[in-house]
């Protein structure tokens, strides 16, 4: 019982009550619960791995996404982490493949370049097929900077870059949007 | 006191019970306070009025935008309501004009283009002056009916019409986007 208390503890946000709840709720659940949640622990890590194309965490390599022979792969959704594809997928408008990068660059926290999965985009991209890479980042500071800092790389590859936009969301009152993102509204005005 | 309640009653908001609040308040504020809020409910109605040119709320005709002569004449920006140049203005970039239309397209409240300013604008467009109009109506339902409304009757009048950019605010995480936003985010992305 102490050994999976500390266990649970050193999960994020599970102190010495939390866990003591968790190790008696487990106790007292029945045997075949127990087993399927420490089976899906040992799973999580044992079967799962980074796609070796897109980097999206994946049970198959490569991924649903990059094995799909009916996805376009002249297009490329970059994005900061493997939870941003679903939001992507269910607008049920794109088509093309995803990147992941698994972080922003980020110089105050130490994540440069060399942390991001940039190496392997670039290697995408020079294979001559992606006509388009769309950069999804968040529209955060560090966002951005990811995103200006990618626009550099890949333009050198001949490639057309586009940025996702940014401005009023869909169903807000204008009256609500914060000065930044009605000036970034301003300025991405398209013709009608 | 009665009589002041029973005019209290009448704001939006204002029950029977809030009514009295306020009355004792009034009551118990010192004359001058009274006065300056009588002369102030009096001179909302007595002094503002709709600018001409604009339709903005103003004391002075035409309004502190129409009269600005540092203001770019070329460059109309069309909003639901008054509150909304505020919101434009706080971006601090935007230098053009404003037409207020007091109201959006909604055919099931019986609100049609006869009670919109649209007449004006058309007026002001056809004087050949003007280069562009941007639509800001709201990314709402009623709002994008509106812009598309406004869209095909200014095109007939030869001039450049542009709808601010709708999508992920800034700031703001694509994960938290819905999928109406973040679709039109994919479908607005701009060349880098």
């Amino acid at each position: 019982m102490a050994r999976l208390i500390e266990e649970l503890k050193k999960l994020p946000g599970v102190g010495n009550k939390s866990a003591q709840r968790l190790a008696f709720h487990i106790l007292r659940s029945s045997e075949d619960d127990a087993t399927l949640l420490a089976d899906a622990v040992r799973d999580v890590k044992a079967k799962l791995r980074l796609c070796s194309i897109c980097n999206n965490i994946t049970d198959i390599d490569p991924c649903i996404y990059c094995s799909n022979p009916t996805r376009n792969p002249q297009m490329i959704c970059v994005v900061e982490e493997p939870t941003n594809i679903s939001s992507i997928e269910k607008t049920r408008n794109f088509n093309g493949m995803y990147h992941v990068l698994h972080g922003t660059l980020s110089p105050l926290h130490g994540v440069g370049p060399e942390h991001l999965r940039i190496n392997n985009l670039l290697k995408r991209v020079a294979g001559g097929q992606v006509e388009e890479v769309i950069l999804a980042t968040n529209p955060t500071v560090e966002g951005e900077a990811t995103a200006n800092y990618l626009s550099k790389l890949l333009k050198a590859e001949n490639v057309r870059v586009t940025r996702i936009a940014t401005g009023v969301p869909v169903g807000s009152d204008i009256e609500y949007a914060d000065e930044v993102t009605m000036q970034k509204a301003m300025e991405g005005r398209r013709e009608l």
